[in-house]
């Protein structure tokens, strides 16, 4: 037996999949590659987790808690129900999502394990091994990380700093060719905190239409947008390209860990055909969609009424007020105001920060100094940026941005 | 406008990815595809089913219920977990699916939104395009779904119906090439409704250890074993050979619909490495896991005590029971009495019933005529058999039994 053991590890090579090494998040490659030893002198505050139920300061609505108690007692959600959602949940998203430019059917909705399996659906109806899909920068990591590990290739559009994020048009339109199959949007979007104008996202469907390319128009942060801003969904805006429109519960009525997102097809003239709409069915069916007492508890969180969502958003728009003028007061940082979502960038100098050779430096040491955790945004393939998040409670955000101050009296050369 | 509308369609090719495409659900091409009209005199019965929860005789324990209401009203379990899983879930996993011959740490515990996800992790994390994998025939059908959507073989091994369906070894052996990355073992199996002695699983691992092959255990049915059966994991057997072991709560706690499962690994000698467990958590950063409610009642939901599965066992034993033996009655027909889970086959002999080319014609004339539906064995490409469920309430199952004694009786050929 001794023997037997010993040649046991012999003569086996077992190897993880391509598929699972290339599926690659490079928040985790990055954040875990940091060396993140706070000073033991000060408590760490974290800006950098895109979470906002951390703190306790962002509950989620008295509706959806009690319509989920009742979908649990009502004993009739225990089963499989169809694996790309309950007709009833489905009718409600339809009528959540519905706006005048953009009537959504209960059978546009295709429902999802969060916004991350609708993206994954999304994508991966649309594109095979060899393809492309264009995906903005700064953006989401999870785009690439579905399309890397299917063997789908992605190309970053640069969205403009000095114009609220707004996307570079011509070099969005060049990287288009043969293999692109989907233009990815991210509105209002994370990391940047910005919501684009309705000129703007006419004009990137000009794009899409000129070049007969579908939009992937990622809006889980829909609705979340500051006072005097208005958000407009792409299926809006679009006569005649079709659309995947990515959405779900996490962002707006706080419960990420819910898991229940959608995909919803807009496609006034038939361009997807029943092809992607079975493709989606199909999709769904490898693993039978969301958990359905969320499902049943849907009808009743999406009638939360808008004076929650006025206050989450008073809320988060508080708070980047604050960040925005701290950090704007100090030297060599350039904060960009968000207007939307839940996050800021904040661009600092490099010329007058030597020591630190890159964001990753520059936010390693700040947690090492000062115990405050910012994202660099390297994780957003944007060096020489970090973000941090808008939903941290007040008095942790006023003390994050005086040990900021100080950390940066010490390290700035004029 | 009108002019700018017609061209809108023209110069437009989109089309579904060939991975959607190859999404196949031979369940749903079969059903789908089947003339279904019931007899308008009778009330439709339909013991095609694989979910226990329709009829209501089978409902969920007070200790899941009463663990989910307790997670809901926390206020605990709303925002994002590890992708992997809630540290207390997985805890409370290992020490669940822990035995004596194979002791499960937390950290060998992935979670997953169903054993479907889980299957899925673990096909994916083993095999790549143009590899393959063994799947039992008849089997269930998602091993196939899922692995032919990414480009991976499946290679179909028998099990022998007069054997309680017991695996052919030499077949199963001779099947093996060198792109064979992971052999699948299904018990108690859908939809055979057996469960392996300890020698034969013993006899399985032999196989699989000669060659070199992982073994993906599902387990979805763990421990729901009539009596004087007795449940054996694949990894208690296992002295040598690396095992994922796939499982959930979806059978055992009746609530399929909450979508949570888990993949275990069984690694003794380190033969997996650190490259599978990490292979393991990158893939589930795809979709960031089930929902965290779910998980967060998970610790409940496993200590329900033993006697609300030993009632279970007893409901489905009691109907397993009626249903072979008065099918057994019935001319031309060949049940394999299941000894587990919630599923018969039943053989239907050609010669005898020379009116219907296959299981798919026999099926739809019995829904035609008799308003009781059955599945075609084709589902599980194991043609000229069908299974019959075992949840089915006992009076709904004896009307279905008399029903199918007129069918038989019409439609016999001596
Ligand atoms: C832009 C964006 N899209 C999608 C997601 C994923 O949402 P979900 O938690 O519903 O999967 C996030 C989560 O942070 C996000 O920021
Ligand atoms: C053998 C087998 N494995 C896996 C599953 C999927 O289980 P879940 O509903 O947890 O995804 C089923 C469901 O019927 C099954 O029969």
């Amino acid at each position: 037996m001794e023997n037997h053991k010993e040649s046991a590890s012999t003569g086996w090579k077992v190897k993880a999949s391509q598929t699972s090494n290339n599926t690659f998040n490079p928040i985790r490659a990055i954040v875990d590659g940091m060396v993140i030893t706070p000073n033991s002198d000060k408590e760490m505050i974290a800006l950098s987790l895109g979470d906002p139920t951390v703190f306790g300061n962002f509950p989620p609505p008295d509706t959806a808690v009690q319509g989920l108690l009742d979908a649990v007692t009502s004993g009739k959600y225990n089963g499989y129900g169809p694996s790309y959602g309950h007709v009833e949940a489905r009718a409600a998203v339809a009528n959540h999502v519905t706006t005048d430019g953009a009537v959504v059917d209960k059978g546009d909705v295709y429902l999802s394990c969060g916004c991350s399996d609708a993206l994954n659906m999304a994508i991966t109806v649309l594109a095979d091994r060899g393809d492309n899909i264009l995906v903005p920068c700064p953006g989401f990591s999870l785009y690439k990380t579905l399309s890397i590990s299917q063997g789908i290739d992605v190309k970053l559009y640069k969205c403009k700093p000095e114009k609220c994020w707004e996307t570079d048009l011509d070099h969005m339109a060049s990287l288009i060719d043969s293999r692109t199959k989907a233009i990815v949007v991210v509105n209002p979007s994370n990391p940047c905190g910005s919501n684009f104008s309705r000129q703007h996202i006419c004009d990137i469907i000009k794009v899409a239409e000129e070049y007969r390319i579908p939009i992937i128009a990622d809006e889980i942060y829909a609705d979340i947008v500051f006072k005097n801003e208005r958000f407009v969904s792409c299926a809006s805006m679009s006569a005649n390209v079709p659309i995947l429109s990515c959405g779900g519960i996490a962002k707006k009525f706080l419960v990420p860990g819910w898991r229940l997102g959608w995909v919803v097809v807009h496609d006034r003239h038939g361009i997807f055909g029943t092809e992607i709409r079975m493709g989606l069915v199909k999709l769904s069916q490898r693993i039978l969609g969301p958990c359905t007492l969320i499902q049943g508890a849907l009808p009743a969180i999406l009638s939360t009424p808008k004076s929650f969502h006025l206050e989450t958003i008073r809320k988060l728009e508080e708070n980047a007020d604050y960040l925005f003028n701290q950090i704007n007061g100090l030297p060599g940082l350039n904060p960009i105001k968000p207007t939307a979502a839940m996050y800021m960038m904040v661009g600092f100098d490099k010329q007058h920060y030597p020591e630190f050779k890159d964001d990753v430096a520059f936010t390693e040491r700040l947690i090492s100094e000062q115990s405050v955790f910012c994202l660099p945004a390297k994780c957003f393939e944007y060096p020489n940026y970090f973000r941090v998040v808008l939903s941290v409670p007040r008095n942790k955000t006023e003390e994050a941005c005086a040990r900021l101050k100080k950390f940066c009296d010490m390290h700035y050369h004029p």
